[in-house]
C-alpha cells in the first residue's frame, strides 16, 4: 500500500514527543499513504498517541470535546494508519493511511479536508507597499 | 509544476482564516507540490500568512523567536508556495510548494523534516489490555 518514490531514512526509533509547545498537544497529519494527499490535520494529546499506536487506527483529541476521538468511530470513516512519522523537532507526526468506509475523510464529505483554495497575490511585491 | 492525479474542488475563495483556536496561530503544512511529501509543518499568525500570500515564499511565526520567518531566507532554502489549500473548518492550511536552493528543507540536512518514524503497537488489541 505505502510503495512509492519516498525515501524516509527510516530509523524505527521510540523518541520521546515532545508535548510540551502546545500546552500537551501536537499537530498530526493524516495523508493518505498511496496518493500523499493531505486528508486533515488534527491534534493529538499523549492518550490520542498512544490509542493510534495500539488500535492502528488514527485517534485524535478534540479540543472543543475536550475527549479522545478515532476518526470515522461513527461514520465508518476510520484511517488505518500504516505508519507515523515524526520531524525533526519530535513535536508534530505524519500519519500515513489507508482510508476506510466510503473513503470520504470530512464531515463535508469531501474525499480530504483541504478543498478549497485561498487566492496568492499575485501582485509584484512593492505595488502595494515599499519593501 | 503542480500537475497531478490530485482533484481539489478548487474555488478560488477568499475566506476568512480562522486563528481563534491556537492563540493566533494556525498550522502550515509545507508539502512538496511535485512529490507530495511533507515536508515541514510550521505555525502562521495573520501577519505570515499574508507575508506568504504576498511574496510567494513561505512565511511562518516563530514561536520560540516571537517573530516572522521566510523559511529559508538565511539558508536559501526558501519554498516557493504554488497553492494554498485551506480546510474544512478554515483553521488549518496546507502549503504547495517547491524547494529551492539545495532542496532540504531540514535544517538537519534532510529533505523533509520527516525523516524519522515512530513504530506502531504490532500487539494484537486487547493482548495487553481488555478492551
Amino acid at each position: 500500500v505505502l510503495a512509492g518514490p519516498f525515501c524516509f531514512s527510516g530509523d524505527n526509533v521510540d523518541t520521546t514527543i515532545d508535548f510540551s509547545k502546545l500546552a500537551g498537544l501536537i499537530p498530526a497529519v493524516a495523508q493518505d499513504g498511496r496518493t500523499r494527499e493531505v486528508l486533515m490535520v488534527g491534534f493529538m494529546n499523549p492518550a490520542a498517541l498512544d490509542a493510534t499506536r495500539r488500535t492502528g487506527f488514527a485517534t485524535f483529541y478534540s479540543r472543543t470535546r475536550g475527549a479522545l476521538w478515532m476518526k470515522g468511530e461513527t461514520s465508518g470513516n476510520r484511517l488505518r494508519v500504516d505508519r507515523i512519522l515524526i520531524d525533526c523537532d519530535a513535536d508534530t507526526v505524519v500519519l500515513l493511511v489507508e482510508r476506510l468506509g466510503d473513503g470520504n475523510v470530512c464531515h463535508t464529505g469531501s474525499r480530504s479536508c483541504f478543498s478549497r483554495e485561498l487566492s496568492l497575490d499575485s501582485r509584484p511585491a512593492g505595488e502595494e507597499r515599499a519593501s
